[in-house]
């Protein structure tokens, strides 16, 4: 067995994270709940949007000594939250949200993301894998990990879909990630998993939208190429960017070779954004991310 | 005085820049061609677009016992371009080409373009510095540069044109470089020019085509800002790409910072683009450019 | 003349560095203090060293309304800084530090500078420039800058540096950039401006300490080549690293053209750690900066 | 089945890597003699080294229409290597070398080194994993490689690496990849392989040698940490370096942060020398290496 690796400090947290309107005194009245609750910070990062006068922060803090579970920090909680109009969440370590991995023949994201979860830089459990084809099949099994196979028919693709529905009801999911799956979701699914789908695109967006984004890069000439990961949203490669990579190419470089290149960004740009997410790194406002280092 | 640093090396050499339809033995007629001369080759490089079955190549040699000059050379060399139908041009050191520099308001590139000249990167003579304003005078008077102000009329920018077109004769200009210049030139002395103006952009193009791109790429929320040095064509924006680099930004970066740090970019992907166009190192073909290094 | 742009907001703030042992409610302690005394926070930005049980903030807020100018701060804020043994410093925007430019021949990073400060990128006077030689003399006059002449003789460097600490104590100099000052300096100077030189070395430290770092990069064959700033202490590279940066080379590149690139990388790397260092984003602890971002 | 991707052209191709005292014609002789047995150039990239005066090339030809194999062109080829001194090797695509990986526990090198190949990015085969410990075995079975496991016991090395070495034979081995394999190599075995053993360093050679370089890095307050593939030579991470490359780190990052991200950076610098060596793009002179693009 390899040992783990984890990201996190060894000693059990919890993260807020939270937007509001900004004001006088939010720093101390957040840190002031905290303290009453006997937490102490062992992490804290604030942002401002000035021109939109918001307040953002993360604050992560020992669960040792803390009074409060999910619930009771909910339910007491709740009352500043009101007041203060915070849109906000809060994540206590014991739980490990449940993944599931959608990918269709290109399997490079799939490998990498496996053996990320395998050695411990994913917190999360890997409730299934779901594809349009069977290639991936020996790989979840190697790994451990439940395998459905959801044909899409091009004359009935709802059929699939409400297949995966259901399957990610069963197994509770929480996240979405789309690790080269080739086909388009519906507005139904989008809007039943909001902020929740991580999508990778082998392009550096907004150049490059749609299909054979390599190809089009090769067309006009770049002398870089890119990777975005980002949410999904109703519109095609415009939800909120999370994370972008780029890799130099040359008149050398064939569309093959752009392709073969960019298989190095999308898994490394995919799995920060993963990673990021389940980290609660991630703060979403408007079309655009908030990410706390 | 600073001692100046050379790129090329010490000896005299010069550059042959080619492409043709490829064919068995051109490596070999070339570098008979050369040897019979006297040539001793002091670098090769040669591309192969195995899709559209073109051949290029660029070959420096050792002026030291090559017994043609640059008219020779011409004369000689036609027979042969003309049989296997070359495009080609010859560059011999003794000559350095004259550049103008076009610049608006922000210096930051024309500042780095003159220090880079004064020190020896630059194998150019600056002919004349351009500008629709008058900010940059003290700074062309420092580097003992000829400064020449047209003052652009919204209802007639023909007649700044027309004044800047005789000041490119007059000074036997070869190259220009739009050094932060905001105006767009007519297609009237684009064409004048061909693959003989280099501009820079402030994205990472083809995204944010137009103008105040730094603002559209906060809007979209992206994760790295670009630059992008090409060759000016009747399309803006659209014209051969000949460098582009990036740099990271996060959600603590506002429009300013974007502007700030794209700066850093523009000065780079600007000069170097100039340095490569200088060193003949640049072959453009349909939209695009071959880089040799 | 050219607008000026400003990276921190525009409205008048102060900010607080500060580190202390960890523990429980000191973000509290510090927000409450702040809110007292109607400070409006910015920015806040916390780090803890888990290993050292150390803890680091660097917090900004809005002076509009806020009733402490820096005098009344200090004699507030001691009793709580001596009861949890706070080290810290505050730094009200009103007044701008002055600086002094050590250079020797080479003047790419004293240019760079120079411009950066032109255009408000460096909040501070740049109060003189000292070399030991005189070829930067045109540059300062062109930019307004005091130059002092300070020639070394290797028989007696002490009387060079004697009238060099006396230049600093006259303007009253804060922090000095040796942009590229090919003397090195005594323990005596040294120790007089503790963490307040900053240095940069022409190579990816702790790789290639000591002179010409660019030839035994060169004569080991690596890929990359760096540059580092830091900070100056009584041994030759070994202060406080505050920001690196590197670049590809390839076997094409000459020790010539590795000291070409190095100069983009040097101006680029010591400008952000004047930058920051101005901005009051540097904690030193240890050997190691906390740099904030 | 997953579609592979080839990098190089279609056609089947041969490569010849060659080295010399520089002097006249070197490449017409070379082209010539291609010419004359009916070779296309399909690529051909020189370099000069001025210093040594010495003569690099790489020139990849089709074989369609050639009319010499691997054996008739060692022979027809020899009296004219001779004559001009060449030190060089020809490639005939025919034939995939055979490769062994050697792992120790940490497998992020080897899973990523098995999809490459699956896929078709390493152009070999896999011959056989080594391994003193036998965490790798699944994934040896997974991808269809045979598995050796070679214990090392501390008191007698010996005796692992004369099996090793054994192995190494029986299978044919032509090139060695030290896939984070953490025992130190005999002379002896480093001498049966010359330039046919490549390491992965995790840390920026020079800087940081030897053992637990993260930490030396964490400990020293570097701002990016880095990773070096290299040929083994007699003297541990000092043999001709391949590739390096570097990510950022910040204060953030502690040690356990620093592994986690120089695992990214180890995979693809290791890959990519593995590929660049099949690929015949590596030559060696001194303690150097050129690599072809």
């Amino acid at each position: 067995m390899q040992a783990t690796i984890r990201r996190q400090t060894m000693e059990p947290s919890a993260t807020l994270l939270l937007y509001c309107q900004d004001r006088k005194g939010l720093v101390f009245v957040i840190a002031r709940f905290l303290l009453q609750h006997g937490g102490n910070i062992l992490h804290a990062d604030q942002h401002q949007d000035a021109e939109l006068g918001l307040f953002f922060i993360r604050i992560q803090w020992s669960l040792t000594g803390f009074d409060l579970d999910q619930q009771g920090f909910a339910r007491v909680f709740a009352p500043l939250a009101t007041g203060y109009g915070f849109t906000w969440r809060v994540f206590m370590e014991q739980k490990r949200p449940a993944v599931a991995l959608f990918v269709s023949r290109y399997q490079h994201c799939l490998v990498d993301l496996l053996y990320r979860h395998q050695i411990g830089e994913l917190p999360c459990e890997l409730a299934l894998i779901i594809s349009n084809h069977e290639d991936a099949l020996g790989l979840a099994k190697f790994y451990n990990v439940p395998f459905s196979h959801t044909p899409v028919n091009a004359t009935d693709k709802a059929a699939a879909e409400s297949e995966q529905v259901r399957l990610l009801k069963e197994h509770r999911v929480e996240l979405i990630v789309l690790a080269r799956y080739m086909q388009i979701l519906s507005p139904d699914l989008v809007s039943r998993y909001p902020r929740r789908i991580i999508n990778v695109h082998h392009s550096f967006l907004p150049a490059f939208v749609g299909a054979k984004p390599y190809h089009a890069a090769f067309a006009r000439g770049v002398k870089l190429i890119g990777a975005t990961s980002h949410y999904v949203t109703q519109v095609l490669d415009e939800g909120p960017i999370i994370e972008q990579d780029v890799t130099r190419i040359s008149h050398r470089d064939r569309v093959e070779d752009l392709i073969a290149k960019g298989r190095d960004l999308e898994r490394v740009v995919l799995s920060r954004a993963v990673r990021w997410h389940l980290e609660q790194r991630i703060l979403c406002y408007g079309n655009k991310t908030v990410v706390f280092d």
